[in-house]
């Protein structure tokens, strides 16, 4: 029994965020490999938006284009909140209550950035964040920085760019400025130079997670 | 051009709103007949949540109960936003614009009656609904006011009742005091007694109609 509430205590809940193109996937991988070795178990992976079948269904329609019915920036932000109360409530919460941890592919500083930084709409965002998520919040964030031109061109090796990945270079660098921000103001948001080869990028985000009181 | 520039400086926007089975869809045909007689012109009617492609497919996910991902209340009230913000943002704020009346079958009323309300639920919902709508509001609420036991017994008359309509009795008596408060502090908000005869409560309605000073 011991253990058990030991390990409820414990879990953590940590998230990966950063532009297109930050090598947010491997880092992913990383994180994920690092918390089994930590805790015996995998973590319960997330990403936003979307992560529930509804959740899910709410990012489709986000992700798509969309010329007769534009999503307005408001319905988008609201979209993208919607997905991620569906998600804190009926995955996020209740694993960590169950001692497992989480680890998410996005999470609210994305929003922050996005719709707040890249979208020039703060005042929205962080009203509607404030209100759905009244505090909760990551245990960590390994903020992944890239400079956008190079982020997008690898992105761009990737594939088709989705409709926010078709922003100009404005948007992305509006929304680099303000996850930088939030990082300097939080000290649960670690940078890591994601400009670097993918070795010492790594070599990196093991370091903070060692350095973790865990 | 004067008459043009008139019609666009008088466009209205008129809402509709009431518990289940207060007769809105008899008293919405009125309306609508009442300004196509006075501006020569059918409105614009929209219904929310819904009235806009992307909308509506917002509506179909607060409509279907998920026994596997249950729509948590906050996710709830997001996606009524979005596709208010969505239906605000294509279709009111256009025809008004345009010189468009339009006429609406529930709009913030109901998300502030229902959701802050009955769920109890206001800080997030008046939180969002400021962020969300800043300031925009119809120029007339006709609020078709009713015990939800006399309103629910018609509404499921007409056939099953949907998730929502399956709350419990309590939660359409708290909506139902929360229409009623907002009506008493808000002009614009007139209150028609739904549980007259139907010929009264459409007499009632024309009569606040032929008050305006359209």
């Amino acid at each position: 029994m011991n253990t058990q509430s030991q390990a409820v205590q414990s879990a953590k809940f940590i998230v990966i965020e950063g532009l297109e193109g930050a090598g947010k996937s491997s880092a992913i991988a990383l994180v994920r490999d690092f918390i089994e070795k930590h805790t015996g178990k995998a973590p319960i992976c997330t990403r936003e938006p979307g992560g529930t079948p509804l959740a899910e269904q709410m990012r489709d329609l986000v992700k798509i284009a969309n010329e007769t019915d534009p999503l307005c920036d408001e319905a988008e932000c609201l979209l993208f909140y919607a997905a991620r109360a569906q998600l804190v409530a009926n995955v996020i919460k209740p694993a960590l209550a169950n001692g497992e941890w989480v680890l998410g592919d996005r999470h609210n500083l994305s929003s922050l950035a996005y719709q707040g930084g890249g979208r020039n709409l703060m005042p929205l965002v962080s009203a509607i964040s404030d209100a759905t998520l009244k505090g909760f919040k990551p245990d960590l964030t390994l903020y992944l920085d890239i400079d956008p031109k190079l982020g997008l061109e690898r992105a761009a090796r990737r594939g088709e760019l989705d409709r926010i990945e078709q922003q100009e270079i404005d948007f992305f660098n509006r929304a680099r400025a303000t996850f930088l921000s939030f990082a300097d103001a939080d000290d649960s948001i670690k940078i890591v130079d994601a400009s670097q080869t993918m070795a010492q990028v790594h070599k990196d985000i093991i370091a903070i997670l060692q350095e973790q009181s865990w």
